[in-house]
């Protein structure tokens, strides 16, 4: 099969391969679904990825996202509590939730060495300049309760308390809904060491 | 949070979850790396849709994937054997094996009444026109052994044999490589059915 003629099939499904968890195959079948569908569709779907990366910044305070140069959220709160968490879509999921009403800091990742991921790699400078300017009383550590989400959280702490300001983690303990018997040992024992008296 | 300024965003994660398997929360973590990553490589991205979709045409003949009005395989070869498949991969699958050398028909689909996929919804009238036409010798079924892809092979057959002409389906049986202990009840089954003589 003359596939130099096709080359531009195998262009696109390079570029899907690039995405987050998506193999040859995957992009193959998002490829297949581009080129079968309409004109009209391809170039919605283009249009979509070029607006939303001209649109889309990140605030120069908090790395949230923001389309002017810093985010509502950093321009409306009290900037005294900063919830630090890994994406900006956790700051939508703690946004959901309606029950904080301090600033975030997102580091756009958590420190990782497999992934060869290292403190310098993700914004923690930013987190500590915020920090060092003396604004802040206390910082929550919301990284998942996950391997990286810990060693990060634990790194930070270890920064932040020299500046003598209040650190905290997020509590563990068991969800809400969920039934004690399928509960996994760690969450058990973290709920069962972190209970508290009523 | 001000969410109608970010509505480019939703708007790029609308345009991901359209792809096939993909739900809101995939759809955002494929836009989160898409407004993260550099302006070049989102270009590179939004340049092979557009160019693949206006590259890529589908052979008037068989619906294969071609550059022109015809594919390659349809210009080149005899017409006299047609293999029946699902979807251009499965034609990129079985032109790997180099063992079959005659023409392909893709469907574009399977027969899928849960799906509302009906007979008239992909290429069989196509077949049967180049069937009707005379030069057809053989008609290999190559649809996937699965539900959707056994009763298309099945509809098609009746059609087919009233020009008389031969009509196969493609060998069920054990996998190379694989071990019998593993095997399911209905592969077991088909290959002690079709069992040959050595």
């Amino acid at each position: 099969m003359d596939t130099t003629k096709l080359e531009s099939l195998d262009r696109l499904i390079n570029e899907f391969s690039k995405l987050p968890g998506v193999g040859k195959k995957t992009a193959g079948r998002y490829a297949y679904h581009i080129v079968t569908g309409s004109s009209e569709q391809a170039e919605t779907f283009a249009k979509a990825i070029l607006e939303a990366k001209n649109n889309i910044k990140f605030c120069s305070i908090c790395g949230n996202f923001a389309s002017g140069d810093t985010c509502p959220i950093c321009d409306s709160r009290s900037h005294s509590t900063i919830c630090v968490v890994k994406e900006p879509k956790d700051v939508l999921a703690i946004e959901k939730a309606h029950s904080y009403k301090g600033v975030y800091h997102v580091l756009h990742g958590t420190i990782n060495p497999l992934a060869n991921i290292a403190p310098k790699d993700i914004k923690i400078a930013e987190l500590i300049a915020r920090v060092a300017k003396g604004d802040t009383t206390e910082v929550i550590l919301a990284t998942s309760p996950d391997v990286e989400g810990e060693a990060t959280a634990m790194y930070i702490a270890s920064l932040v308390k020299a500046y003598g300001v209040k650190v905290t983690r997020i509590a563990q303990g068991l969800a809400a809904g969920t039934q004690l018997e399928f509960a996994d040992e760690v969450t058990l024992t973290k709920a069962l060491e972190d209970r508290k008296p009523i």
